[in-house]
């Protein structure tokens, strides 16, 4: 089989390597679509991401899904032709974090194009079956690849207890963010404003419903005026800059709750610790997610959120240079790779 | 102004009262619409529900929204004209359930249409201003005053923790049962049940977008089939038959939770506690709300929840009699009294 | 090696067996003692509990703790010479349950002395290391043995949510009552209630630090009369008997928390549903446990609970038949095997 | 009677003012013990904190216990004889917050003893009945003025949702950090560490249960070889000083949550923010405290916090400048002033 690997900062090559066997509890799924995510970006221009360095060629790629072709022969709940979507981490099943069901901070973890671990830009994966998800006739394998991003919003919702008739601010409009407010909708919040500096962003955040956009320059009057300078309920910081983290707390309101999921590339922001007792406020980090695949699915099936829409562009496994490079663009919101779809 | 009493069950006689006057914290309201709750009915019907017990003339209704026509010296946050919703209950403020924000609970309320205190079949209320939720200007007073079932809906779902990706199971599709299934949908739950032996209301409930109704009779196997074997993650029982709570256990997954809100004549239903001890089922009571209302607003305003297509009539004060005899039909779901226009 | 089997009601014989030989993931222990459980009897006397038949010889007892002898390749945090409370119940690691962290529920568990798995009475088990738990210096495997009915305690009172200051009430002072009630203080509850029909467990209560005991037949008027006529914040009830578990209801106070966990023979009881929905009040079951094992040693390390007081006889391996004869009777508390001083 | 006011910085006068008369839901207090606060201090000091500047004489004090000598004609639940703790913030009873029953952020509480709300030392306060908590026999007046810092402490154990075999790092044992470490311990904290640099402090801390105590400046090496290199499951900080703040992050467990009480002069911390995403903690302001007095109360009853080793010294209401001055030392912990014994 043909696979896609980052050799060095911005060069891909293509490789044969053989067609992966599944263990007795794995699966092997033929790959359709794979979102590109950020991070695999970042692994594109930099060759590492902090401590995670690509030492070795890597296939990216942790947003997939496809088609069971071959199942191992312990699995029960999956058969061939079955179209599933893969989470992309899969845990130690042993440590005190999986015992807990807090299987996203397991220190253990598999997880698809982290080095050393590969990812999907290849044509077959071999995948432990309890972490694919079938789907629904209603959805396809292009809408389920974006599970992986829907469950970061799924996740970082369930961290900040979103819930009837909150209100909800989202600042950073990429596909996390966007994300984030879809799903903060279908979680019962009633007043939903998402900040980003590019129009194209505000205006795509509009269109899905959004109630305000705003040009994060003009973001503290804007929540106060919409929320009679009291602060939203929930504010969830996407975009990783410093000074989007920082700016949380003048947004919030007393006893409100901020979650942070943006990774910026600097490390640190200077918070008002002060206003944060005073306020007796929350800021509570968001690391990828757990237990969201099955919510994320049932919300693609009964329509709730609308991923297909976030994507730009599909592009072949053929280009996937030339699509990275499209990912790169600041108006970009979510570029898709059909890998089956290549030969 | 004039009033409607119940001075015997069957009977409502109409008098002639002084308009009240407002105390420093409350705002006077001219009522608009009422609703005919069953508990309003049950007092028709009865003249007592359990200990309450009708001993003078009563005004019922509790499900009021009107407008405001004076406010209290102590008034801020409402003006003449304002459009409100009135939550009918007012708690003492001082008990240890007040203080800990668990106000449904409090001994000392002062409940609408609750012997001895009248409720809002009345031409003007005077009510504390904190217990008026101001209508934005796509909210009439007639959804409005169906805050309250809306209301009885949200804190189910709460009491609940319906979130996202839930399959719940609503058994009895009166108001409040159509209402948690809508309020449940808007919580984020993708799969929703309804059972009712009354065709008309199964083919509400599916219109309102429940994605299964079912007869209760064929219950258990409705939900067994409808989960591969598994039962759901919620049920809220809401027609307070003892055989329905009885059944809420073959109905909910291992680990699921059932909520209590119908109440019964009968007081007590057989569960099998060793079903309950061996999955680990929790099964909550839940008795009105708190801290609803906002919210309940915040779901009529943009559109989450329609609490209008559940009326089936409209009547004027002067008709309470034959409105209440229309309310009494099994096939009812909601009838509305408009009290202003009665003139 | 030799175990202990039951062949038949009221039957032990002793086998000799291979001495197992560990998976890489596990570890073999050399056990030391073992506590009798009330399951233990059941399955003694009657040859089956529920659905689960002793159909061939199997080796009761799962209250274990005892010395790692040899471990299996892949294991890394534990060596020989360790001393260690074995968690009975293992489960799939696969399925959503797991996923959540909920694996007391997962319906794949192998569980100890559960037909067809087999327990603890045999001088060597081989047992995933991580469900292996070391003791430190200051606790014995004596005590370590009765991590198992402790952790049953702490799963109790984090599903009523005991913490400061909190009153707490526990039908039923067998091992399991005794332990709850003094899990209930080391979380902070400061009045602690326990009933019993048997005077010796309501001496050992309050030598252990109750702060009221009562016989059940006086309950509710001990209870009204210490509470003020409001109720305890949680009731856990813990004899399984029918009337004990309606009379629950009785003792709560408004809003408050019933957790059922004592097995009665019969599995139903009629519960007085309208005071559970107008009293808002939550019953939940609670089974087995769920990461308690770390908590279960730390406590018993700083002394926070007194398990070695519980302990009426300890008998040898030998002796198995007339220690389940002593377990039988209504005044025994809690029986211990020492398995490795047989020979 | 007689009252202290401060009139400018460093500077107390004795007033001779009427006694005030309780309202109807209020009763008459004759203040005994007092304790002196950090911010008492600060704003003797000062003359203001933030905002809050003491414009006119202001009388101090908030920690404060006596017996009620009348009662409010409304005021049902004490009688006079009866002796109280005083809680010092009376919240609006109408806002959001209290409704919710997060009333400690009410934004238009009375507190004692911030400007323009004169606090207790005086021999007489009026207060409303229900923020007046019963002490029983075993509780002097001296431990009950104490159930304000021990008020605080229990809030931040509830915020940082401290339970049973629970790791706990507590940063700064002044009072708060103390009583936080006990509270933390009353709670089900099997493991709890102190760090703070004054020796006599941490010797307290020792003396008073704490597994292990340690300077600041070694802390980061004394939490990762307690904890095997994991961190603590909730870290604490009730110093207020940034680099505290800062190093949380570096003591808590990934998961884990970190509570910020401590109130620094300085406001600001720079974060860790890419730690707090990827090792998904929560870090949460704790402000003051809500329904804590009645857990207070029993936890001095039954004898789980020891209050009284806290005093350093007490002084008569006549000597408040000379106890003030002994009060800025940083080896003292906790100075008492006594109020009725001062004639």
């Amino acid at each position: 089989m043909q696979v896609a690997v980052l050799t060095e900062p911005g060069e891909f090559e293509y490789r044969e390597r053989d067609r992966p066997v599944p263990d007795a509890d794995e699966v092997l799924v033929r790959v359709g679509e794979v979102g590109i995510c950020g991070s695999d970006v970042h692994y594109y221009e930099h060759g590492r991401i902090g401590d995670y360095v690509v030492e070795s060629p890597l296939v990216l790629g942790h947003e997939a899904a496809g088609e069971v072709v071959e199942t191992g022969r312990g699995v029960t709940g999956l058969a061939s032709g079955d179209r599933v979507a893969m989470e992309p981490g899969v845990p130690c099943r042993r440590c005190a974090y999986c015992s807990r069901g807090e299987y996203n901070l397991c220190p253990d973890v598999t997880f698809m194009a982290t080095p050393p671990d590969d990812g999907a830009f290849a044509e077959y994966v071999a995948w432990p079956a309890d972490y694919c998800y079938r789907l629904p006739e209603s959805v396809s394998t292009r809408e389920g690849s974006l599970c992986e991003p829907l469950s970061v919003g799924i996740h970082v919702c369930r961290r900040g207890a979103v819930g009837l008739g909150d209100s909800v601010l989202v600042t950073g409009a990429g596909p996390i963010g966007l994300l984030v407010a879809d799903v903060a909708r279908a979680a019962g919040a009633t007043d939903v404003l998402v900040a980003d500096p590019v129009d194209r962003k505000r205006d795509l955040a509009s269109a899905r419903g959004a109630d305000v956009t705003v040009d994060p320059a003009d973001l503290t009057e804007a929540v106060a005026a919409h929320t009679d300078g009291l602060g939203v309920d929930v504010v969830v910081e996407a975009s990783g800059a410093p000074s989007a983290i920082e700016g949380t707390l003048d947004c919030v309101r007393r006893g409100g709750r901020v979650v942070l999921v943006g990774l910026a590339s600097e490390s640190t922001a200077s918070l008002d610790t002060l206003a944060l007792v005073d306020d007796e406020i929350d800021v509570r980090g968001s690391f990828r997610y757990r237990d969201t695949y099955p919510a994320a699915v049932s919300l693609l099936a009964d329509g709730s959120v609308d991923v297909a829409g976030l994507v730009d562009f599909e592009a072949s496994l053929a280009d996937l240079g030339s699509a990275f490079e499209r990912a790169r663009d600041p108006e970009t919101v979510k570029g898709l790779v059909e890998v089956t779809t290549r030969r």
